[in-house]
């Protein structure tokens, strides 16, 4: 075997391996994105990475089918790796609803595959982490929307956010107004480029795609470049929208939204109404949200969703109303990246314990897993190295604390902890109330307690 | 679109969806692992779903290379889904040892894919959980593997368990010893098989396809059979490998083994030394492990693994010795199931507000946000519905208490609340200090403080 030629260890390109820093941040982030949907009740489902591909194509000639892993399998079926996490979504709440019952709330954190031209720095490979709540058309879902993503950002450290919301409702109003809604898809895809090719390139896409009039692509815009408090947004909306069924409805809506979140503790100036997001064409048909960092507004949208009328029709005649939205993971951890809030620290366990003295590996072992029952992380080298090695090992990977025993230390019932960031060292006492000889359980449980103070420490 | 047929919502053979009740306990399993895993220094790694076809099919011809999806992307490129995570951590250490340095530590739990005979009661997407130490040949690794097999089902709720331990070199030395070395492969195929079809056919087989005598296999079976405390076996088995070098080093490194987590602290009936375990075929050469359940030995192994010498030699020259082990995920939920030790609980919120004052939507959801912030799982329902039917739900998703408030009980700052399981209610008072009216952060504080005792109680 060994005498056969190397294969070159290499990923398929928009593919990427996760070394041990970047996943403990991913996985720090996917904790607590299940932390908040589940303390809200949404309970976590999987569904296969392999469909049929009549389930995923669903109503076909989209983008995301172009770009879909699909196959014969060996059994000579078609099948599709899913490219989402909503056409899964609707496919087993078609499956599973009379089962589950409503309204069935739900998350979902799971890898997702498109065939994305990679020139864009987009990855073939990534995660999505939605949560949905379907089969109402309650307002009380619709605030909880909103609400956890503005707790699931707090928890992420994220304060410094606006939640923009919007109402499809009131842009359908507003077009019904004008006698456009015949055109309602090619104005709202003109509209959805307002912040990327300005106002004026938007009109023309109005008028040459959608056959607006001038008149009619300024009425569209100045809706949705209304400026000002929340209050004062939605009486010009209302004001606009004037004779509207439709729209002043969608208005109403919005007004519910926004009071019950302030109503449920979210600092008002977290919420902002912003009446042009459309958030894509024919999905999305109530409420949508959109999430910035203040920090870094121009990545986009970080937490994106809304209110959609039937999720399933694909699949079942039964009506599935419901709302949800999805972290956007991959570009949240650039976002963290980008404002240095990443650790370099590529262990998991804060607390280092060199193997020094040769004869004491059963001495060690036992201690780290004292330590351990204490709620510590620790790794123990498993060679006798020069300690000067062993260390450097240890703040390569972002240990925090070194725990150097020898066989002085033992016989002292005493160890030295080293902070390896500042090379301080601590001398601390082990030994039991009264002195006397090295005992496992009582060197734990004192070690542990100074460890933990110096790790709150930093 | 509606007009269009109904596609038929279902899930490929072999494949699943996860309810949230599954779910729920495989995420509980998964965080386990996770943390025991890291609690000894391992970090978390994760690499493509799809690799290059060349990549995964390695040394070609075994079972995992027919059982592997793979297919012609649309770039034309070969490529595989992979279907195991072994294959994909050679690859992974081959590329990116020389930056992660040694010893590398990792664990990796993530989703693989065979197409198997899914009438074996086999699935063909299921997820591995498995931990590994790279780069080293110290016993200190070998005791630690153990360790963390002994911690992880301590925390999973198990702590009658037998952990299995041979060492190959042991059986190679024997072979050694006998002349069939050259027979290795066939005799330990035909070994790992005595479990099933006892010693007369293992014998068998041995002599006509492995060409040994009768005394051969005889004494291979004798090794195998040895019966006893593990210094006992020890002992019998020195004896027996009397003058053979290599199989006496391997009982000398069990006897290390075997010492160290004895003097870590693992109790000594846990760990049996069973001279019988093979473990399949050419990949482990040294220390291996097996893991059974006290109540339900006949399932198998449910977290196996052991050394080898050379992790990654398809794809590099550096010669990558290691030792792992992986915990069976699927066969441990199918034995918790079995043993009854799955809560029947699809909500991962035991705290359930009903919707109950049709006016009262804000305080609802502020209590709620309220008690989030003390630590508690809380479900709000989104439509004021009867009463009855709102507990229903709550009862049949196995929330645990439902807090009863209407417009009386916010007037006395108070409120019902209602244990699902018995129906018995109690009255909390909520009020401020020295009485008073209806305060959200007064109610949320000491409702918490109630919640949390009842729960406790169970």
């Amino acid at each position: 075997m060994s005498e056969s030629p190397l294969i070159t260890p290499r990923t398929l390109k928009g593919f990427r391996d996760y070394l041990p820093a970047a996943m403990l941040q991913r996985e720090k982030v996917i904790a607590t994105a299940q932390r908040v949907y589940r303390s809200y009740g949404f309970s976590p489902i999987d569904t296969p990475a392999l469909e049929f591909e009549e389930i995923l194509l669903g109503k076909g000639g989209e983008e995301t089918d172009k770009q879909m892993y699909r196959f014969e399998d060996a059994g000579g079926r078609r099948v599709g790796m899913r490219f989402d996490l909503t056409v899964p979504l609707a496919r087993f709440a078609a499956q599973h609803i009379a089962d589950l019952g409503t309204p069935f709330k739900r998350y979902h954190i799971a890898t997702v595959w498109r065939g994305e031209n990679t020139s864009r720095g987009r990855y073939r490979e990534f995660m999505q982490c939605d949560f949905d709540t379907i089969g109402t058309t309650a307002v009380a879902a619709d605030i909880e929307t909103g609400l956890v993503i503005h707790d699931l950002f707090h928890a992420l450290g994220f304060d410094a956010i606006a939640i923009r919301v919007n109402n499809r409702q009131v842009l359908t109003g507003m077009l019904e107004k004008l006698g456009l809604a015949d055109r309602a898809t090619a104005i709202l895809r003109a509209l959805d480029k307002l912040g990327k090719i300005g106002r004026e390139k938007v009109a023309d896409e109005m008028m040459q795609v959608a056959g607006a009039t001038a008149s009619q692509a300024d009425d569209v815009l100045r809706l949705s470049e209304l400026k000002g408090s929340n209050h004062e947004v939605l009486a010009a909306v209302e004001n606009l929208l004037d004779g509207n069924e439709r729209g002043l409805a969608g208005a109403a809506r919005l007004r519910e939204v926004l009071g019950g979140m302030a109503a449920a503790g979210v600092p008002d100036e977290r919420v902002k109404l912003d009446v042009a997001i459309a958030r894509g064409l024919g999905y999305y048909t109530g409420v949508i949200f959109e999430t910035f960092l203040d920090e870094l507004p121009d990545i986009g949208s970080v937490c994106s969703g809304g209110r959609y009328d039937n999720l399933a029709e694909l699949y079942t005649k039964q009506q599935l109303p419901g709302i949800g939205a999805s972290l956007g993971l991959d570009r949240l951890l650039s976002a963290m990246e980008e404002l240095g809030r990443v650790a370099k620290v590529a262990t998991p366990a804060p607390v280092f314990i060199p193997f020094f003295d040769g004869a004491r590996l059963h001495d060690y072992l036992r201690l780290a897993r004292g330590l351990r029952s204490h709620g510590l992380g620790v790794e123990v080298y498993p060679e006798p190295k020069k300690l000067g090695q062993q260390l450097k090992y240890a703040d390569r990977r972002g240990c925090k604390l070194a725990v150097i025993l020898g066989s002085q230390e033992f016989e002292g019932a005493k160890c030295q902890v080293k902070v390896l960031a500042t090379s301080t060292t601590h001398e601390v006492d082990l030994a039991a109330p009264g002195g006397g000889a090295w005992n496992a359980e009582v060197a734990a449980e004192k070690l542990a307690a100074k460890l933990a103070e110096l790790l709150a420490a930093g």
